[in-house]
């Protein structure tokens, strides 16, 4: 039998996200890859190698989960900003993101990955293509991947099935591996990118395969505008009609929606990947997130990629979650900090089908969780910590990530990562598509 | 004759904010307090003693100014959130301030100027009472303040003429102290707050002697239409009426505003402080901040105080204001990146009437200037230095920071104040405060 690896966290402030009293003065234990104790006495019974970390001086919450993003466009951070979305989309992104070859993908991906797990996200989304690419860094850095090929379909019948297979593959071929750290997903890019008879084959893939759908919904007036006119509906209602929502679906941006599609999507039990600063940066617009929660949506949040954000910082995302229905609703009730604190969390794990393993500190679940240093001036008085994780915190204040019970950063540094080399490469690769 | 002192940073990249090139690739040599050399080329003729720091880790630019605040209500961060304005006021932030003593205000004001100062702010507003105490800070602190009594005048005759006597003395006697670097001005709290003759009385003080004015103008809709209700005219008008705008004048919020308000702010070159995060979160509203600028109204950033932000990082107030007005709009073209970065440098210079020696890089000027790490995966790759600092920067990122020429943060730390010290006796004058 192999020797089981403990350790006790002393004397930590734990934000458990538990209902209720979702703060614990205390200590955790963690064994192996799960959380096997927490609560104020110590711990009694620990293995006599277990080791001990001095708690004193942090905060301990579960590690946040990024619902949406695209890791590989990290390499396009900075690269156009500030322009209509056409431009963007159509004179930037597509020609250098077409210029992209293997190594570009994963250079982009492991910029994305460092950056995400330095800022305290354990566990992302992930749509793209070049899937494997992402997945071996994931499987390398110790994160915890929800991964899916994204398709677009606007292209020839043969190509569209090329695309669906490979599609099928990747999320066939990497489902529960490294250690169950990937799981994944089907995904056709959006309504307006695939025709409906090509979203209806993603919908029986799911099934066949017994998969989550993923794609983008209602991020601008326009393709809400064209979704009518080319099929009649809305986008929700559309989606409803190919069978989307009989699988389980996280739609990502789901910006523009009215009292009837938000009643839908609650009745459906379909997961909002909320994504704030992409969605202002792009000008998109501002999603209906208070009424959302209202109904009963599960709401989660999503970076985005670099490209449109241009950070990975999720805990930025709940700050923007908290402040900005705030200030467009007239209401400096609606989301609370702790409420924005489990869109993080709590919703992103429920959003990706895995709140019964991550997303709260309690005993059984898995041990993926962040410690944040909160000897610094904007951590004091030291009051509510919730609201000094939301409204003052970032992700520049996070110490330490441990995911599935192994250390994965300390003190600010990788540990399974060559962070130097990964921003060289992702630089080089820039350089690459610049030029190509 | 003193022997100067002379720094020479090399091979740094230098974001100027001047105008047209405002991104430099070279060195900057600073003279005792000014900046005496900046170009591509290596600097001639220095001094023997010349202390070489290298910059080619690091990006330099102008010290941010935070333009409206309240440093000792740091005490109150996270005392109070997602409540309804009157409620947080009323309930929570007036029966804790009418509590503080001196000890309460100079440990709040030390703690907000360590905050500041770590996170890139070399120059601040400050609207508070017991001014002296934060005087004595940033005097001792290095930092750079433009420091006001801000007076509430619903009160009996004598105790207005006892406030404002407090006020004129304050401003006569601190302006130009701390090697000039403290600043005054002459503030009535806000026009709802006090009555108009107390108002021309201020006004009055500030031709006497020969300072500016500040207030709070326009926050909420609720005052707006009071002062519309009491005086027969929205706030700009009846500011102007009593003379205030006769002088240089610099006012916070500027929330709710009419064209023609805005023309007459323009017209009269009254500078705003836009404090996008605590309007927010207090759901004051979004100012029309494309409309400010669009008419020529100089447009700066302010943190407002840690009970409504709740941090005191100007980068954060930089990224709201370069995304939310995107969202708000639906123009993604507004508030660039370069003109978000101005608000908070250049437009935050003009608007303490300081252009003239702070808010650039050049030669000249005093040395109030910033460094920050880029030698992290959020700044790759590095492309566009000043849309990495606007959209995925933070106050976090800062590394060392200078003013007047003087080192005041090294490596992240405060070289001038004993910062576990301050985070200590803020934590006990907050304890003190709740039990008192």
């Amino acid at each position: 039998m192999t020797k089981m690896s403990q350790i006790w966290i002393e004397n930590g402030r734990f934000v458990t996200m538990e209902d209720g009293e979702h703060v614990l003065q205390g200590h955790m234990v963690v064994t192996d890859d799960r959380i096997t104790y927490i609560g104020a006495e110590a711990p009694t019974g620990l293995q006599a190698d277990v080791q001990k970390l001095d708690g004193s001086k942090l905060a301990f919450m579960p590690g946040l989960v990024n619902t949406h993003g695209h890791a590989a466009m990290s390499l396009l951070r900075g690269y156009s900003d500030d322009q209509n979305l056409q431009v963007w989309l159509e004179q930037k992104m597509w020609p250098m993101e077409g210029k992209y070859i293997d190594i570009d993908t994963r250079a982009g991906s492991a910029l994305a990955v460092v950056e995400m797990l330095k800022s305290g996200t354990t566990a992302f989304v992930d749509m793209y293509d070049r899937m494997d690419q992402l997945a071996e860094v994931v499987e390398q850095a110790g994160i915890r991947g929800c991964l899916t090929r994204g398709v677009i379909g606007l292209c020839p019948e043969d190509v569209q099935q090329a695309k669906l297979a490979e599609a099928i593959a990747f999320a066939r071929d990497w489902n529960g591996k490294a250690d169950g750290r990937i799981t994944t997903m089907i995904s056709p890019h959006a309504p307006y990118t695939c025709p409906p008879d090509y979203i209806e084959k993603f919908v029986q893939a799911a099934h066949d395969y017994d998969l989550p759908l993923h794609t983008h919904m209602s991020e601008s007036i326009a393709e809400v505008e064209q979704n009518v006119r080319d099929y009649g509906v809305r986008p929700v209602q559309h989606l409803d009609n190919l069978g989307f929502f009989s699988r389980p679906a996280l739609v990502a941006h789901a910006v523009h929606l009215n009292d009837d599609e938000i009643a839908l999507l609650a009745d459906r039990k379909v997961a909002v990947s909320h994504n704030p600063v992409s969605n202002l940066k792009l000008a998109s617009g501002i999603a209906r997130v208070p009424d959302l929660l209202r109904a009963g949506v599960t709401v989660s949040l999503g970076t985005d990629s670099a490209a449109s954000n241009n950070n990975l910082d999720l805990f930025k995302e709940i700050k923007f979650a908290a402040l900005l229905h705030k200030g467009v609703s007239g209401d400096p009730t609606v989301v609370p900090a702790i409420e924005a604190l489990r869109m993080g969390t709590v919703y992103g794990a429920r959003s990706i089908w895995q709140e019964d393993s991550i997303g709260r500190l309690r005993v059984g679940m898995k041990a993926d969780f962040i410690a944040i240093d909160i000897e610094q001036p904007h951590f004091y008085p030291q009051t509510d910590i919730v609201s000094h994780l939301v409204y003052s915190g970032s992700g520049r204040d996070v110490k330490h990530v441990w995911v599935d019970g192994r250390q994965v950063v300390r003190d600010g540094e990788c540990t399974l990562l060559d962070e130097e080399k990964i921003r060289h490469d992702a630089e080089a690769s820039f350089e690459r598509l610049l030029k190509a």
